[in-house]
């Protein structure tokens, strides 16, 4: 379910909005740290938890760089996630002599635990509230276009002012659509060593069809040891795990980094999403699988160098139906304009606020349509290189750099550099096939729906071939190597503008369109939606205070709920999976592909106790970001360990639906009799459970 | 899945009449055994059965007065049947000391073989096409009426005559709306004693909320002996028990009774259905099951008496909010009306079809919208008392044996006496407490919707308050006594006209109002809609021949099709479960009712190969009535045992959909590791594997 990469992208164009919960369903929200569901928590559950408990939590949890969440479990910097979050990893460290995705990792000492080429975690370490300083920069400017620069300016001055200070981290953060502005401070780590991960199959057993599915019966888990300076760090703050685990009706906690959610999008923007993002994003992702696919049919060696991104694919276009499906369900559109209206009239019912805030639908409802023919562009404008994309960052970096921090683009900001490099400056490896794949995939998809005349596909293929462009991109490149780039950086403008290499020199004649669709984007979403998606914020703010929480931008947010079944097919799904479970799955499939048991799993029959609980589902908000969530219990242990939502959670982008939205996690009690029974990984085992 | 004692009563009154299908779909139909897919078996399977292979399936098959199907799988007369449809039957022999629904039944030995109260079977061991005679009887006679009272009688000349000639039962049976009738003859067995019956638990493990849906993990079968002169009988065609069952892919039959389907339905009648006939039903359930609960909760005894019953209830409300969701989709509607305007188009295409057939749609809307109120209060004119109901037969019973055959009502006809006799005098007990709550539930809905000015409700209740005039009818009636009711039906009609059991004389009072009904339905929808239902029946004959399957009419029926999963909630549902899935979903539901293991199923842990097959799905077409039916494979050996169907096939009704639409079985392996291992029933399971 990490369909977080897309969900950007689209909110980067579709640009997030306001819209309105007239109630908050009972369990529902992503909340912040700064304001947690106390009262909820008080009425429904009568528990208090105490601000050291919230610290806890927040300090425990991490965000991962490739698009997940973890938590810290234990004192020497254990960190568990996913292993579909890890997955990358794992491909950058296989070969096809050592294939960790095929037949898992565990290092049972320490100068095993094996680096990440490129796995960066943050944790938040500090939030303060600048919402006064942003928008008193803008204050009395008319012009909205010079207010937006204001505030950008503003907003990075106090990112800067907050790294050269504490050497954090620092990012400002937008609320309620600019209701609220957050500074937050992380604290990143970069050395961060694989410990353990199972099989791909255990992880992913069921593969794309039990994706986004419950029940399951999966030990989506991996294990990292976080190291600062050569040495595992210790950790003040880490979960402990629970003896018993979750069980049916607990009360449980959800800490994580929910992507993007579109919940408080105006209908105009809803339709924008179902009209334009939804089909084109399908219909390129359908592309992308098929050429992936093609490729992987050629043989093993094949297969295993594009298996994880087949793996994101599907993952995606199982979203992406899953939400065309939603919004094409009329009681879903119907309910969001019913919340709306209500929204609109309670405005309206005042004078005062109805002229301030009134028009703001309209203003919005008349910039999407504006921006609709840019927005379905920019959705074909690819070229799935990860070559171009270094190229492109390393020719807008020698130009962003020069400029004062306030007028760069924003990802080349003060704070964003050390990330920035990070990315830029990672050996892992880089296949000249995939490249090619990929790069020709994109480019014939954009060709065909934009056309050759489109500025974009010119200044890529400069009216040549699909396949000999890509081919004498990729082959002619020396961007392969670190020290190709290294030397760029260190070269500055001079070396890029006079660069021959045929990437770069292809990255410059794509880098004034993108900065020219920018611009566009700026003037239309920047200086019309931003500022009427603000003045609905803070409309909301009037209407119903501080009881509904901002839509998720991949920051921390705090979840909760229960362990609960639901109905479903007729009938209701257990709140709680065995491993008996998995093994009924297998036979029932005749042991077929995805639902194949691993050597180990069939060697553990007799050893393993299959009654114990292996996945759980909980009524915990959460969305693409959130996997590797730990799940916690009123004490602040760690019974659980989020991978998934159920297929109802699909519509979760837009509504939430507490009597089928499910949030799917590997149980811990699961985790331990997994690494004791099918792993011999009772050293970690212990030292997860405080044994050691 | 037993709704078959419902659907007939819908039927009766909405009146079954023709639509056609522009294409069978693979795998659709419930074919008579004179004209099975020979031509599909053919083409997609090369499969080519010859007519020994058909005569041995269908003189294996049987059909059981409580609404079901079963085969004989032994050469001394055992039969295989379901659980649920032997339910009743261990009820009446159940008592507080002896509860065998929860303990189940072995009989070890012969002697210990347990007699049935009143259950009947019928082997279909003749068909005659009798149509030429049956219309051939109407022949030049204008006036509908008189053309139906013909028809009838001719009917009942045939019946007697066969009746008289073979001594079989003997009915003749209408297919395709009156295109084609058939005498079909049946051997008729009374004495038949139950061998075997698993607990309900196992039987039913998931109870309602998993009824109708899969996967299942549930071992639905009972075995009986059938006796003749107090010995076994003999079979020359029973079902040789496969070695090794269903397995992924395999071709299999299913020969067995499906109830009733409205498939052919003219969209006037499934609006009739929708509107009126569904809501009332749901209506009239509901009431009946909270009353039922309200008595369960009283105490273990109570529930146990009321045990079966709501299964019962439980069972048709889903079924019927299953139809009624069906009937709400908007995509079946318009696959219906696409239907019916393709065959109304073929036609009227042709201007001789068109003046004899094209109005026949409109005729069956009017009479339809004219029978509308009848059929609404029909549906509320109940007793739901046994007592009631055997009086009324003992009331009627006495008029009309004095009539000719011809001219009685259909169920006092000659050929019908010895099973309505045996339903008289059953000796099955009828418990007072039971009585009394179902009539007073049944008569506070009829008079809350009907008014207490309605003929019937006033019949009954004589402006009397329903529960005192429950009470006094149930007390007051000597009718429990099977010795009263022979006394009634050999004193002949003056020992009826001069009874003052309180109960005969309600029935007295009632007869005429229901005559009166009848009468009218007769005048509509069997002087008009049959009429015009039997000319779309001829047409549909001109348009698609015989390449069609008539709907269902608890009438022996020849489905097939293959052992197949399917797509539900987002991922695929498998084609076989295994024991391993029993317990999980128990250990899922910390072994909670309707979740829980019984104790000889928890004692066989270690027994047990948890690996053998359970249930399986196919994708062969069935609908209630079906269960119990035998699976078989190509060599015609047992294979499975159908007991349900999947959430998606209560749609089945109106339409099938190859791709989703599922009959869920038990596993031959199942029952035989079952047997062997749970009951210890080794003598049994050696009968039905041929090694006695």
């Amino acid at each position: 379910m990490s369909a977080q990469s897309f969900r950007c992208k689209a909110i980067l164009f579709a640009a997030a909005m306001l819209a309105v919960f007239p109630a908050i369903h009972a369990e529902e929200g992503m909340w912040t740290f700064d304001n947690p569901p106390l009262k909820q928590l008080a009425a429904k559950y009568n528990f208090h938890p105490s601000q050291a408990w919230l610290d806890h939590l927040r300090l425990s949890s991490v965000r991962l760089n490739d698009g997940g969440s973890g938590s810290f479990v234990s004192a020497d910097g254990l960190l568990l996630t996913n292993h579909h979050v890890a997955r990358g990893q794992l491909q950058k460290n296989s070969t096809a002599e050592h294939d960790y995705l095929r037949d898992g990792f565990y290092a049972t000492t320490p100068d095993q635990e094996m680096k990440s080429p490129d796995l960066e975690i943050n944790v938040l370490v500090g939030m303060q509230n600048v919402t006064e300083r942003v928008q008193g920069a803008a204050k009395g400017i008319k012009d909205e276009k010079q207010a937006l620069t204001a505030r950008e300016a503003q907003i990075a001055a106090i990112t800067k002012e907050s790294k050269d200070k504490t050497g954090y981290r620092s990012d400002v953060v937008t609320f309620y659509s600019g209701g609220e502005y957050w500074l937050y401070q992380y604290k990143v780590y970069t050395d961060v060593r694989l410990v353990f991960a199972p099989e791909q199959q255990a992880a992913f057993f069921g593969g794309d069809p039990d994706n986004f599915t419950y029940p399951r019966y999966d030990l989506d888990m991996a294990i990292f040891r976080v190291y600062e300076n050569g040495k595992p760090i210790h950790c003040d703050n880490y979960l402990k795990w629970s003896a018993k685990g979750a069980s049916a009706g607990d009360l449980i906690f959800i800490p994580g980094h929910p992507g993007s959610t579109s919940r408080q999008d105006t209908m105009a923007e809803l339709m924008l999403e179902r009209d334009v993002v939804e089909p084109a994003i399908t219909e390129y992702l359908k592309r992308r699988l098929a050429a992936a696919q093609t490729y992987a049919a050629q043989g093993p060696e094949q297969a295993r160098q594009v298996g994880s991104t087949i793996f994101g694919i599907q993952n995606s276009l199982k979203v992406y139906i899953g939400r065309t499906e939603a919004l094409a369900d009329k009681s879903l559109i119907a309910k969001k304009q019913a919340e709306e209206d209500d929204f609109r009239r309670k405005i309206n019912a005042n004078s005062e606020w109805k002229k301030e805030y009134g028009s703001a639908w309209e203003t919005i409802a008349k910039a999407e349509e504006q921006v609709k023919p840019e927005v379905r562009n920019q959705l074909f404008r690819r070229t799935d290189s990860r070559l171009f994309t270094i190229a492109l960052q390393l020719v807008q970096y020698a130009a962003e750099i020069k400029k004062p921090d306030g007028e760069r683009l924003p990802q080349f900001h003060d704070a964003n550099l050390q990330s920035l490099k990070f990315q830029m400056l990672s050996p892992a490896p880089i296949t000249v096939q995939t490249e090619k794949l990929f790069m020709k995939s994109a480019l014939n998809l954009a060709q065909e729906k934009l056309g050759k005349t489109d500025p974009y596909v010119q200044a890529v293929l400069q009216n040549g071939a699909v396949d000999s462009t890509a081919d004498s991109l990729i082959d002619g490149t020396k961007l392969g190597d670190v020290a190709a780039r290294q030397a760029l950086i260190d070269g500055g403008e001079t070396a890029i503008t006079t660069s021959s290499d045929p990437m770069i020199v292809a990255a410059r004649r794509v880098d004034p369109i993108l900065r020219e669709t920018q611009r566009k984007m700026r003037d239309t979403v920047g200086s019309i939606v931003t500022p009427a998606g603000e003045k609905l914020g803070k409309a909301r703010f009037l209407v119903y205070g501080k009881n509904v929480y901002p839509d998720a931008t991949f920051t921390l947010r705090l979840s909760y709920g229960t362990v609960d079944g639901y109905s479903y097919n007729g009938t209701v799904a257990p709140p709680i999976t065995t491993f008996y479970g998995l093994y009924d799955r297998a036979g029932s499939f005749g042991n077929k592909p995805p639902f194949d048991l691993t050597p180990k799993q069939q060697a553990a029959l007799g050893k393993l106790d299959l009654a114990t609980p292996l996945d759980f589902v909980s009524t915990g908000d959460i969305i693409g970001g959130n996997s590797g969530s730990p799940v916690v219990n009123r004490e602040g242990e760690l019974v659980g360990l989020i991978f998934d939502g159920n297929i109802e959670s699909l519509a979760g982008d837009f509504v939430y639906d507490g009597s089928k939205n499910r949030a799917v996690s590997v149980h811990s009690s699961g985790m331990i009799e997994g690494l004791r029974k099918l792993y011999g990984a009772n050293a970690l085992a212990d030292e997860l459970e405080g044994r050691k």
